[in-house]
């Protein structure tokens, strides 16, 4: 059984160890490659990163990675040597029971800052996840469950062409995430790929895919995306690499979507598209002010076209251009326009807002060809009470 | 009467134009000079700024400045070619009345964006103001109300050495700030200043007051301070001159902490204290990360002392350290010391925070002698619901 079209020579499996105090939450997840797989990983760029972010980063991009074994509950992050060293030992268990080196586990974390991995239940619950090891759907779909936190669903993309299959899941940068919105994002392949040619489109695949979604803009101390590809037989090159990378530039687009969609507490998904730019990057610090604004995320909220705040964000981003450059769109609604601003119907703009969940502003310059599409979600009351007392 | 110790040698008026849509509402402010006066500006970094910044950033600094208009209810932001005429109107018709020409009056402006001014209102209500011109406590209570948007109340600063009086007042970066929490500072002195030095002082001063206050993070299209000294014989030099500035600092620190305690929606005013950093701006980075995270807002608004999210925003600030180097003080609460976490009450912890209308929060590196202060509030349910429909 297939259902998810799932990469070829791959078990999964998501276990309830009781990290969670719900009952019967899975919340220790393990990723098996049944060979040596070229690993590649991304990780947060806060200062202060996890432990398992620290030891995960020294050990990719590498050619002969095992499994990924990841816990959800407990963030494992501000808890010094002995956080580095229950890190470890959570590879080292895995290591343990599929005959590898602990340098070819890769590890990952999500939940609550600040606290000591409760390790009793790590030992007894790691074995308990490998001994549940398969190739099935259902054990990918109880992996997937595992690494939730505040989700409400899981997130899963697959694509298949002629270069391999590639089947990702992800977890969400939910608004009340726990851990500061931690972003989880694991992609296996059955393509054969060096390690280096993986980092490289990794990183080009997550730079305008999990790099462009924002929730409240609040770097999590966790961000990880691995991507592994076991493929056996001479490495991809050409046409086939460039097929792959689309293949895995999709999962990572569909996977951000997602977390974009999911996020708890949200009504909207908002999809910011920022065009005609000097640079791509230039559109994406243009897209992420207007993405992080407080302002706009609380207008469409309340259904409110207040286009004027989404252009002072613009204007705040640190990106230089002239008014007069500047024009934005709601949906089909062009409000301003090269720094004028249009009449438009203010009662159609508002029931745009209120009956779409997924709502769209274009803002575009007259500057040059970069562009950038970035996602978002509205900021309700829900947020603000189910973030308010989170650890108590 | 002069009950506030207002600077000599000015007069003030606050009308009722009808430009808001609440009855009885003061909406139009003059401030009038008696003597030419030095005059210096500060105004936001918006690259989309309102049509009266545009128009007083070209008048100041100068040495015969005779008045400021405001008006409160509509920003004269987005506004295009008319918006600046309509700015440049303001200034005419308060020269008209006082006898000077129009380069001598600055103009702001705060409220919705994208609306043209009701121009008409401004013609009938600008000379009303004038012809209300006092220099009473009455009348600069009235200039004091007629600025405000959404604040709750008005804020005022006086300092009065042998240099001479400095007074001030202030409306909010309130967290429902209609104009995308603009703040407006008018400080005027009867001191004798020479206008560059002027400049210097108001720069200097509003970098650790005004520009380490957030409520949001949304840099509004609007923000203005004016200086005015209208003080006759010799400048100021020295001595003399110090402690002039020190009072224009103490007015600035005053106004700018009046402005977070009066965020409205928000229950507590957040002091955030970073120290031990290379410089001063290192600190201001950090201490603005901290204050601009929507989680520790909402963290402290819900009483729950999660300090994970005060050391992640700290690490996602930009500002280079080690996590080892890091502490965290909340109240009197040492929470996490040079990297590692403290066992602490979390019960008496979150009732500092329930209990306390003003909290602290204190960041310690260990990588210097740099420092900042900021202040910031809370995110509240009642943010969210106020800013949810504000222009429908």
């Amino acid at each position: 059984m297939n259902d998810w079209h799932l990469a070829d020579g791959y078990r999964f499996a998501g276990i309830v160890g009781k990290l969670r105090t719900e009952p019967d939450r899975r919340d220790i997840a393990v990723i098996a490659s049944d060979r040596p797989a070229a690993a590649a990983g991304v990780f947060t760029q806060n200062r202060v990163c996890a432990a398992p972010v620290q030891v995960s980063r020294g050990r990719v991009p590498r050619s002969d990675a095992r499994a990924i074994v990841i816990c959800s509950g407990n963030a494992n992050a501000c808890t010094g040597e002995q956080g580095l060293a229950d890190a470890r030992r959570m590879a080292e268990l895995v290591a343990a029971d599929l005959g590898c080196s602990p340098e070819q586990v890769l590890v990952a974390s999500t939940g609550v800052i600040g606290r000591l991995l409760p390790m009793p239940i790590l030992e007894a619950g790691i074995p308990k996840a490998t001994a549940a090891l398969k190739s099935d759907s259902e054990a990918f779909s109880d992996a997937a469950h595992a690494i939730l936190t505040t989700d409400t669903r899981i997130k899963v993309s697959t694509r298949r062409t002629a270069a391999g299959i590639v089947t990702g899941f992800a977890k969400g940068a939910a608004m009340i995430g726990p851990n500061l919105a931690t972003m989880l994002g694991f992609l296996v392949s059955d393509a054969s790929v060096e390690p280096d040619a993986l980092h490289a489109i990794l990183r080009r695949c997550t730079a305008d895919t999990f790099n462009c979604v924002s929730v409240e803009g609040h770097t999590s101390t966790n961000d990880t995306v691995f991507l592994l590809a076991n493929g056996e037989g001479p490495p991809l090159a050409g046409e086939a690499l460039g097929e792959f990378e689309q293949s895995v530039h999709a999962v990572c687009g569909e996977l951000a979507r997602a977390i974009a969609e999911d996020a708890e507490g949200a009504n909207h998904l908002i999809t910011i598209d920022v065009e005609g730019c000097r640079t791509d990057a230039e559109a994406r610090t243009i897209a992420k002010a207007i993405a992080e604004s407080a302002l706009v995320k609380t207008a469409v909220f309340g259904a409110d076209p207040n286009w004027g705040r989404v252009v002072s964000a613009a204007g705040y981003s640190g990106v230089e251009f002239e008014e007069r450059q500047l024009s934005l769109r709601m949906g089909s609604f062009l409000l301003y326009e090269r720094g004028t601003p249009l009449a438009f119907d203010a009662k159609a703009a508002s029931a745009y807002l209120r009956d779409n969940r997924d709502v769209s502003l274009r803002v575009t310059l007259e500057l040059g060809a970069g562009r950038c599409r970035f996602y978002t979600c509205d900021l309700t009351t829900e947020y603000v009470t189910l973030n308010a007392d989170y650890t108590t």
